[in-house]
């Protein structure tokens, strides 16, 4: 049994003690005692955030190989570790839950001791030989959690940005082949759910895209935001244990390597310790939602019926909708985008809760900051791309019936306004619902204007564009 | 000029200094002061706050009349003065922000100041003359805004929280009127929006009726809750500067003049740092809010149209509905109970968010709780009594749209699953949309059941209740 | 190729057509398409919910095989697998995303087709064989995903709650447990943060302690709500399919397997599209979140510095708080519970949306309400299990430092109220804290009260309790 | 009593049928009957969106006038009374609540009521003879509430969105000027409120003055997303019954009248129904309102105490701070910044709320976009300005508590760990903290540097400053 303990433990300390750790384990104790300390979600820290981390590391081991503060067999082994994780290796040595107290300091330290233990092996030495190599003095070297993490949490929100706007981008093309498709396609239009006036199928799918667009934008460009980085700021943003040098060197290979555009921070205390710009980003995903969400309803009142409802457009049938009832299909794909719109608004309420709440030079609440933001961010992509794909795409319009709702509506009849005034036209509407007549039968028998005076007024193709009708 | 300054000032002052205060202003140089910081919103505090501090200082101005800590003649004055304002008198005194910083010792002090001042007054003295009644060693003796503030805010709550209750059970009771009257009119239900079984529309009023009760019994349980009392906890809930027989007289008067059921809480330190039973209320309220959203926004659908919508239902015109289309008339009952609900909705956000972040012996922010939670309950309690009376009490039933509905559908099909079988009924059904047959002639042309089965299986009003039709 | 395609795929088909599927998956169709149609969060359906559908699934079977709807054989075989499932096998074949849409039937689908698969498989058929046994014919007999998934959704809600109420009384006893052992312990009590008036070190424990017995009673009582269960009202709550003795017997089974004491829904057709239920416990939830971030952040208040902070309890070291600085350790339990609280806020926040947007007879949204709840209910039963045994239990109070504040503060001025004035007192302190003296010897200096009536009146043990202080 | 009713009361009518209106009331018929549907909240609507409709009013006149479309006697009417209610006039006559059904149509109406009685009357005539003077044909001609209504709210909130960059801009400066006075003061960083490392005071406040930077840089940027007006698309978007030549015109009326860059949507359907921008408008107040609540809550932290908390800062004395506690001072200007910032949050909350559930061709619930967002301008804009007046340009920094808490601390041995090393580091000031000595006595008892390289490191003043100190 003894003998046996120890070849599967080795014995890591700190200055808190001793603990026993599994030996082929390449995290430390660092990581060891936070997941006994955070084990709440059963999830485990985002994956792209730890990406970024190890970016930041491979750079930090780039720069001070490049001034000489470390060997180069050290700073390449670091170096060939981090190009390792990013490839995909040691995914499962990342364990910590991302609602983890302590600012990211365990998720942190978790990256350096599985970077250090990893390069000690490739060196040939034991795990947990920090004689050789330090996850502090080597592999965080200049470093501190309070830069690392949030320069890295940028890295990982633009590097995930980019593909949300593609995304919106593919999003609102699609959305602009139904506009032009159905741009003569004449339909009724709806205010508060109630029959209001004619309009062109296309242009509703238009209306949408726009939206779709001015969120694309959106996010385009608030990435310029997220491009100033605190790195070289360590503890507090004052640069204590980072000379200049580094400072500088480290913001190029970063610049470098991630080909995102970043910039060193004037005042890194200030992002050190404010965190309004992922409340800024948050925000703009939570517009986003709102419109997904918008556009994402409309279609599934549009789908609704199909006899009991609007039942303008089909939606594609992409599975088997009921357990119970025949042949019953539902629009799944769009219910999708609802609930991770209103997942996005709750996670934007996650960061702003978690943002507010900074003390003084530090946030202590960036992990869930990070794991709300990024979830958003991966989730609003996804469902875009399979929204796009397995819905709009292939929706159908069901031309016909928008024909009879238009054509049994009074919806022309504010094309009278000019000519017979409101009042009186607000009459022959109220008088047409009454007796279940269409409007037109009910202004011919008033025999105020010529048939052909009533047929050049209600045109309802005329009435889809700006103008007065029959003038 | 300066003569008339003097008519038309008084001066008063504190430790921080003296000012000149509008000779006939009631209230003091606390709340002069006040009004210069927090001017912010254009609107006053909650009167029902107000009244309901007026109560505590009528009950600790009876208290002390009681065990000869106040002379009889300051104490009637100021029992007298309280009795003048909770009959209506002096509202306009109350002029602070309720978004106030102090935790409400301001508008506590605008309390006692007017109380003071208008005291004075009837007694034949000049305002301002606290040498013969002081705001705080008469008005305020053995008090303290950490008790009475908590104090009064349940009261107010308590007692807007009854007619909330009873909104409920107005609605309600409208509600299963409509449920007994169709209680045989064949609809069909939808579930995802899409067509699936025959259910009554008296059984969807029905389903209303049962959310709505579940509201008003949660609202009616949860004053309970709020019967506990902090008074005499003085400043930080040890009861400094507030006698044991102070306590328990003032208690006990309080139960007498509310006829509330208040109690003294056994450990009063805890009520006056948190606020948790403010959010539970509030949450409660949020509960509400989505049963009435919900009905709210299916009556909305329900009423789409007229022609272009569902139509199933016609709500009562109370407005006309546009100022540029002709005839049209609007669900803007129901959409002012969405909105009301939202709201709702969102002065939860601030009672949860002012309510975690109170630190230490005191919750700081309980003026935004106060404004917030007193708002949602007036505003509900509004909207609920007008929603009966302007929407639901008049709601017209179209009963042959319903049943158009129900038939064009293929609803009925899943009665069919016991005898031929989910995969064989789906097919049916997928046949009959693409065909655009009704599920019985289709049924017929594939000949598997009798025309007598046929009718017994597919009997919609069988298939509202439990059971496997056709057996 | 083409034989080892043969060999590692079986087709299944529904009324949209055909697909291959991995041979040995266990889930069917209905989960493949709906894989492909969803996966945008990397997570999977909650393991709670899925067992509580699984025990529906269980009560089904045995009613059936009661009643005779189902042969012996195949109901064995059902009841049998779901055995196995609820001991742990199988739960790698849960694998659709929480945010799906189609208001759970493609969980409720997965649930059945693995029960099918692998009763098949312990009958000794191939997977696929759904002639023998069909996921909807036998194993959702009489069933449909709208009572199937509420009522799971109820038994997984009410198993959570339990735990969390018993958590709550665990932390409620060890905060109690500290209110004893510092009953005498004095210290300086503030409010808005500024220096207040002297208490007990106890009285602070015991306030945290009293909020948290109120989370626990509410948690405890809320069960209640859960209990009535919509089971046999099937797709919209008429138990259309279900007949009246398959409703009462599968009741009946539920309640024994459970011993959850569940009734049935005297209106199914209310619950079966109302979640107002989950919107009360989640806004307790969210109670409790409030208090329990309180409680957190008034600890890493006190526990701030130890020199630079207030300093006055020391919370225990559970790991190494920096990745820069030495000898850094921070209350990291603490702002794990914050973040947790904030966590649980957001998913209240979820749960509102998607309950508010339900529409007609049921709610679509019903995936997202179920994994904010039950994620709320783990992180926060399992935070406060950690709080509590690493940090509530072992916090060090530093009594000379508490002392040191009070005795350096003016807090025990109040007390000088009733003999010589508001206006003078306040006076006083301001002398005092002016010129940097202790509020005694200001008020010897002014000898206005003997030595000896200032001692009694200034006794800050006396302070601490209720009366008026030298009387 | 009856020739007095005829006396008070005039006769208005619409199409659903007749009512009495009091005789002088300049509102009509749509507005009496708005007003009892909608009382719910004890508030009107927002007078700054009262004043845009008004604006919008006056430039269709003007553009009417121009075209020839209206007479120049109705048109100057028009105008001169859209011109009096700008100079403040009739503001009492704004009567309805800002939840109101009706998307906006009720207030809209209002506005159209009331100037044309007081069109009517300036021409001599009765109000109510709207044969004379029309509210929808002549001052609503051209004109919906679909595009006034939006159009109006995008004028008020640049109009408020400038003031409020303005006083961030002001905030800024004050920040900046605590920045440079305090540029050498020494005190004591905290990460996680626990003791960290030597800044300086100034860094605090310059770290502030960014973030207020940030935000005065997103508000002024996010109006150009406000100026797309879609004023001429009527009803849905489309224009109907607005002539081009009308469209063109009043787009450039309305920019020279408000000078504020308005420009015609492209798309006027898009900005018709879909609300996003101002869920980014309010977004961003929700990012400004994190950052002043940190600002605040630091503040508030700093200035705590005096004795019992950090005391690093003496905010300005600005109101007596209890009612029961002598010479208390609380930070109520900083509580009131918290205040407003959770209020924008919930508001920001309805507004996201509000947007999300916009249906086809329109959102029904601009009203409570508008009455919140317009609110959190105000009061964000307020509460900054008194902020800064009375609370940051008097800050007082108490010097010798900010050195006192760095010398007692351990916050410069972190410059000890490129001497020493980090385990050695942590070893020292965890002896430090035991032993209750200062680090520095530690060290040299230690003899392992010499009094001059201790001197050299640990110079505090150095550690403020990047690069590795000692070196």
């Amino acid at each position: 049994m003894y003998s046996n303990h120890e070849e599967s433990y080795r014995i890591e300390k700190d200055f808190l003690g001793e603990i026993s750790m599994p030996k082929d384990a390449y995290y430390g104790i660092h990581t060891q005692r936070a997941a006994e300390n955070f084990s709440i979600s059963n999830k485990s820290t985002n994956l792209h955030l730890i990406h970024a981390i190890v970016v930041v590391k491979k750079a930090a081991a780039m720069t001070h190989l490049k001034l000489g503060n470390l060997s180069p067999t050290i700073a390449n082994a670091i170096i060939a570790t981090c190009n390792e994780i990013l490839q995909g290796a040691l995914s499962d040595q990342f364990i910590l839950d991302p609602l983890q107290g302590g600012a990211g300091t365990s998720t942190h330290m978790n990256v350096n001791e599985v970077i250090t233990n990893r390069a000690l092996e490739l060196l040939g030495h034991d795990k947990g030989n920090y004689q050789i190599i330090h996850p502090l003095h080597h592999v965080n070297l200049s470093q501190s959690t309070n830069d690392v993490y949030p320069t890295a949490l940028r890295i990982a929100a633009i590097r995930l940005l980019r593909p949300l706007s593609e995304a919106c981008a593919e999003l609102q093309n699609s959305l602009q082949l139904k506009e032009n498709r159905y741009e003569h396609t004449i339909k009724l239009a709806r205010t508060q759910l109630m029959d209001a006036l004619p309009m062109m199928v296309g242009q509703s799918f238009g209306a949408y895209a726009q939206a779709i667009a001015r969120d694309r934008w959106r996010l385009y460009k608030v990435e310029e935001r997220l491009r100033q980085i605190n790195i070289g700021g360590t503890a507090i943003g004052t640069g204590m244990n980072a000379s200049l040098k580094y400072i500088y060197t480290i913001t190029d290979i970063l610049q470098d390597i991630t080909e995102l555009g970043l910039a060193r921070s004037e005042f890194p205390m200030d992002i050190t310790q404010n965190m309004d710009v992922f409340v800024e980003v948050s925000g703009l995903l939570k517009s986003a939602a709102t419109n997904l969400f918008k556009v994402a309803s409309d279609l599934r009142l549009l789908n609704s019926g199909p006899k009991g409802g609007i039942g303008e457009i089909t939606l594609p049938s992409v599975q088997v909708g009921s357990s119970i009832m025949s042949g019953k299909v539902n629009p799944v794909m769009a219910e999708m985008v609802c609930q991770m719109a209103m997942k996005v608004m709750s996670n934007d309420y996650a960061v702003t809760l978690a943002s507010m709440n900074g003390q003084l030079e530090l946030n202590a609440f960036t992990p869930l900051i990070t794991d709300a933001l990024l979830e958003s961010l991966e989730i609003m992509t996804k469902a875009i791309v399979l929204f796009k794909e397995k819905c709009i795409d292939n929706i159908v319009v069901n031309e016909e019936v928008c024909k009879k709702h238009l054509s049994e509506s009074c919806a022309i009849a504010t094309a009278l306004v000019h000519h017979i005034g409101h009042d009186y036209a607000s009459e022959l509407v109220k008088k047409a619902q009454e007796e279940s007549k269409d409007i037109v039968t009910v202004l011919k028998e008033e025999k105020i204007l010529s048939e052909e005076d009533i047929e050049k007024i209600l045109d309802p193709y005329e009435i889809t564009k700006p103008g007065i009708p029959g003038i």
